[in-house]
């Protein structure tokens, strides 16, 4: 029996749900790698990555057959076309989750020039914008969206501020250099994926509000 | 009179070349303020960025508009939800440029470190590989999709490059820490956007072919 087109979208935001999962868990593990300067889990990283851009593929294909089968109209067809371009949001944050398990490789294995206090709470903020936004997009939880949204200047801060205290490391000590720029490409990975969960708040309000307005 | 769709689709295209033009000039003009130290050029791509923001929203809402009213199938129905990704694309190249032009207000009126000869080349390549990925779209150019993708690694050993270099600098002399993490910034923007080319056309092998290859 061919499927309702509402259960077929439900199945469609669940396995999105499910892609939200396996890229916190990439961004979480290449973050735990630089922690414990865990080489192994780091290329276990970069390996998973594949099933990630496996997933932005299949989800898009389900996307597009939904809209040949079903041909949905006004507000249905909006929500799909979000959902593949949700996907894709997706994807590039997996993309940066292996972006940084590539600098902690390029670490390797010498010590840290300080303990790590800024990246791991910067990385608790933007899975849980991360988690948010794709809550407010199955919840169509506009104010969510909005909320999500608006605190992106947050991550930015820190950023900033991770940014200028390894500049002040390199300056005092040379030898630091090599590893304060993989710190600072590691911190702007972390803050790619804070504006990628922005997009998606931005499109889930524009969606339903037809506001477009940059938070 | 109602176009028809071929001709709503030719219209869609020449929007998105368009587009495409629009942040192949910013990114021109974004190295080229960088060259020149022209604060006012750089300042003048940011706030030019608004309108490439603009242009997604616009040609997305054509592309949802024409799957609404003409309900295509198939290969067309592909093509469409194709370009509504291809705009997404374009828009983060267009950031990356705003992002350039961010660094290079940062630099300031200071001296460059060093005359700049692999960031110039690496811009040519850069630009060149968009319009030939915009080309390959719209003529539905699966050699030139596959020759293009192939051609990624160029850049990437072209950053690699302009970062051991920078490191060089750094270690010699504190005094340039600085601008030269400003300096790899830029370059890894610049190869960014080289990434989004990729994308493009890994995407119009797969809409031709169904092949899934990454290159």
């Amino acid at each position: 029996m061919r499927k309702s087109f509402h259960e077929s979208l439900q199945d469609l935001k669940n396995d999105m749900l499910k892609m939200g999962s396996m890229v916190e868990d990439a961004i979480n593990k290449s973050i735990r790698a630089l922690k414990e300067c865990d080489l192994e889990l780091a290329q276990k990283v970069k390996d998973e990555d594949d099933k990630i851009d496996d997933m932005e593929i299949i989800l898009e294909e389900k996307c597009t057959k939904l809209i040949a089968l079903q041909q949905p109209v006004a507000k249905d067809l909006r929500m799909i076309i979000v959902i593949s371009k949700l996907v894709t949001d997706l994807e590039r944050i997996g993309d940066h989750a292996s972006n940084i398990a590539n600098m902690v490789l390029e670490i390797g294995d010498e010590p840290l020039i300080k303990p790590l206090i800024d990246i791991p709470r910067m990385t608790e903020i933007v899975n849980r914008r991360l988690r948010e936004s794709l809550d407010a997009f199955v919840n169509m939880d506009i104010d969510l969206a909005k909320k999500v949204a608006q605190e992106d200047e947050e991550i930015d801060v820190i950023d900033e501020q991770i940014l200028r205290e390894l500049l002040t490391f390199m300056m005092e000590d040379p030898r630091t250099i090599k590893q304060a720029t993989s710190l600072m490409f590691i911190s702007r990975f972390l803050e790619r994926i804070g504006d990628h969960s922005t997009n998606i708040c931005e499109r889930i309000v524009y969606m339903v509000s037809g506001e477009r307005e940059a938070y």
